[in-house]
C-alpha cells in the first residue's frame, strides 16, 4: 500500500510575461512539476506543494534514476497524503536549477545562457508563477497549499496575495521573515560563491567551470545551521575519525568529515547551479510580506481566510517556534481558523524533512480533516 | 586616575626546546609580551592573562601606535584589576602572528619562514611555554591566571598542569572542550581560508600573497557566532543600507555591510596571519584536558587546588552558560572553592569583552579578594 510509484515530470510553458518584484520582466519560463494521485471531478482535492532552498519539484514517488522524492515518506497511497484520495502537485521554483527557468536556462532575447542576469526572484514571483499552473491544472481553489523553510513562506505569501485560491495552509519550520543573523549566514554564503576564482561573476558557465569550493562552503555553512548542537553532538560528539588524533590538517573529527562530503556532494555529485544558490538565499533575504503593510504581521494577513496548521521543531534554531509563535500570534489577532504544534525534536531544521511520530500523526490528523471537508463538498455537489 | 599609560613590548627567548603534544619539537623560541605594574617583593601580585583566538599580547595600556590593550577596561591604575596594585603579564600565543614565534618566524633549522610547516600547538604547549615566562619573571606562583574564551581554556590548563603555580583561576566565557557544533563552525573557516587559491598550501608569503578572501570569510563566520540573534536583532534588525531594496548583490542589509568590513578589516588591515587563524582554530579543537581521565572533567580537575572564578553570559551560544556549568560541577564534585557567576547580557560571546556592570562589579569583587589575600601574605612576611 506504501510502495512508491515511478514519477515522470512535466513541462509548462507560459507565455505571459511576468511582472517581478524587482522590476524587471520575465517574457515568458517553463515550469517543470511532478503530480501524485489524480484531480478529482471537481477539482476540489489539488494539494500544492511548495519546496525549500535546495529542494525541486520531485517531492514523492521514485524518479527515473530510482531517486525517491525529498518528501516520499509523507505523500503516496496510504501516507499521510493520500494520493489515493488527493491530487499533489510540486513544481521546482523558477530562478531553479532542476528543469524550471532559471540561470542555467537560455535567455530567449540574447540566444544565451541567462547566468547572472536571470532577473532576482521572490516569493511573490514564486506564487504568482504558481499560479499560472494552477489555472493551467484546472483548479480554481487548491484544497491545501504546504510547505516547510522557504517552502512555508511561499504558502503564508499565497495566503496573503491569493486568499480565495485555497483554503488550507500549512505552514512548517517557518518564519514571517528573516533575522539578521539569518540573513548574516546567507550573506557569508554568498560571499563565499562570489569570492570563488571560479565564479567569474556568474559566468562560470561559458567559462567552462563551476565556482564548486564556494558551493561547497556555503552547503557546509547550510548543514551547520540546519543541525541542532545536541544532534551533532548525538550524532558525531567529538568522535575521531582515525583510532587516534593526527595533529594536522586532515580530518581528524567525523564532524569535519561529514561537512566536507555534504559540502563536495552538493557542488559536484548533485551539481547544485551557485546562481541558483544565490538566487534562493536573496529570495529568503527579501521576504518580508509585512513591509507593505506598516510592518505589521496581523495586518498582513487579515485578508487570509485559509485555515491554518503552523508546525515548529523545539531545537530548530534557524527558524524557532518563536518565530512560528509569531505567525500564529498575528493569525489569532484576526481571529483566523490555525492550529499549531510544536514538535519535540533534537533533529534542528532539518526535523521538518525526517520522519517523527508526533510530527506525522499531527500532519496525518490535519490532512484526514481537509479530506473530510473534501467529501462533504462532493457529497454536497451529488 | 583610570587613564591608560603607554606600554611597551618585551621578549623572552627560551633556548629549551619544547616537547610539543603532537609529538614536534621546537628547539627555540621567543614570547612577546606586556607587563603593567610593579611586581611585588615576594612576588605574591602577578596575574596572567591568557588572550583568546585573535587576541595578542597587547591586553591594558596604549601602544606605540595610540590602540588601547583589548581588555584596557578591565586593567590598569583604579580599574578592576588595579595595577597600582598588581602586577599583569600577558604574552601572546606560540603560533600567534603579533610577535611570539609563530608560521611568520623564521625556522631556524631552514634559515625560510615556517608558513605551514610549523608545528601544531595545543592549550598545553602554551601552558608549558607560559610557564617558562613564569620562571623567567621570578614569579613562583601567580596570584591569579585570568582569560576569556580560548583563554578560560588555557587557564582551565594551568590548574590541571601546574596546580600549584597558580592560587586563583578566573575562566571567562569558556567550556571544557569544543562540542561536534564548535568544531564544524571551525572547518567550515578552516575550509574557506584552505581552499583560497591564494592560500598555496599554507606558502602564501613565499608567493608574495595572503590569502584575503578566505581569511576573511573565516572572520565573517567567526563574527556570526560571537553575536547572538537577538544582539544582531537590536543592533541591525533588517534595517536598509539604501533607502529601499535594489535587488541586486551589493549590500541590501546593515548587516551584510557590517560582516563585509569586519572581515576584510581583518584579512587587510590587520593583517591577521592565515597559518595562526588555522593553528588557533585547531588547538581548540583539541582541547579536550578530559581525553587523559577517561573523559570524566571531575576526575580531570581532581588534583587543581586554585580557587575558581567562572563567568558565563547568557546569549553566548558559542560556549553557552551550560558550558561553564560543566566546569561548575566538576569543581564541586572535587569540593573546589569555586564562585560562579551568569551574566545577563544580550552581546553574546563577545561579551566578554565589553563593558557590563554586573560583571564589572562581579570581577572587582572577585578580584579585591585576591588582593586582600596578598594582603594578608605580605603582612603575615613582614
Amino acid at each position: 500500500m506504501s510502495e512508491s510509484h515511478t514519477t515522470t515530470p512535466q513541462f509548462l510553458k507560459v507565455t505571459t510575461p511576468l511582472q517581478m518584484v524587482s522590476g524587471a520582466t520575465l517574457p515568458e519560463y517553463e515550469l517543470i512539476y511532478e503530480t501524485y494521485g489524480e484531480l478529482n471531478a471537481n477539482a476540489s482535492n489539488a494539494i500544492l506543494v511548495c519546496h525549500a532552498l535546495s529542494g525541486d519539484h520531485h517531492v514523492a514517488g521514485i524518479d527515473k534514476d530510482g531517486k525517491p522524492g525529498w518528501w516520499d515518506g509523507y505523500i503516496g497511497p496510504g501516507k499521510p497524503i493520500d494520493t489515493d484520495h488527493f491530487f499533489v502537485v510540486c513544481s521546482n521554483n523558477l530562478g531553479g536549477c532542476r528543469g524550471s527557468t532559471g540561470p542555467t536556462s537560455i535567455n530567449p532575447e540574447t540566444g544565451k545562457i541567462y547566468g547572472p542576469d536571470f532577473p532576482m526572484v521572490t516569493c511573490k514571483d514564486w506564487v504568482n508563477s504558481q499560479n499560472e499552473l494552477r489555472k493551467y491544472l484546472g483548479v480554481d481553489q487548491w484544497a491545501a497549499l504546504l510547505g516547510g523553510s522557504m517552502g512555508g513562506m511561499q504558502v503564508l505569501q499565497w495566503a496573503i496575495d491569493y486568499p480565495d485560491k485555497l483554503r488550507h495552509a500549512l505552514v512548517i519550520a517557518a518564519a514571517p521573515k528573516l533575522s539578521a543573523q539569518n540573513i548574516a549566514f546567507n550573506e557569508v554564503a554568498r560571499q563565499a560563491i562570489m569570492s570563488d576564482p571560479e565564479f567569474y561573476d556568474g559566468r562560470y558557465i561559458e567559462n567552462g567551470t563551476t565556482p564548486k569550493q564556494g558551493l561547497a562552503l556555503a552547503r557546509m555553512l547550510g548543514h551547520l545551521t540546519y543541525l541542532s548542537d545536541d544532534m551533532m553532538g548525538s550524532k558525531f560528539g567529538r568522535e575521531l575519525r582515525e583510532d587516534k588524533l593526527q595533529y594536522n590538517y586532515g580530518v581528524e573529527f567525523q564532524v569535519e568529515s561529514y561537512l566536507r562530503y555534504q559540502g563536495k556532494k552538493f557542488a559536484t555529485k548533485q551539481n547544485f547551479d551557485a546562481n541558483t544558490y544565490l538566487l534562493m538565499t536573496k529570495a529568503l533575504d527579501y521576504f518580508d510580506p509585512a513591509l507593505e503593510f506598516d510592518h505589521n504581521l496581523s495586518k498582513t494577513l487579515s485578508k487570509a481566510t485559509a485555515q491554518f496548521l503552523v508546525v515548529s521543531f523545539t531545537s530548530d534554531w534557524r527558524f524557532s517556534p518563536e518565530r512560528s509563535h509569531e505567525i500564529v500570534k498575528a493569525l489569532l489577532d484576526n481571529d483566523a481558523d490555525v492550529s499549531y504544534a510544536e514538535i519535540e525534536s533534537q533533529h534542528g531544521h532539518d526535523a521538518f524533512l525526517l520522519p517523527n511520530d508526533h510530527y506525522e500523526g499531527v500532519f496525518r490528523a490535519y490532512v484526514q480533516r481537509i479530506k473530510a471537508e473534501i467529501d462533504d463538498i462532493n457529497g454536497a455537489q451529488k
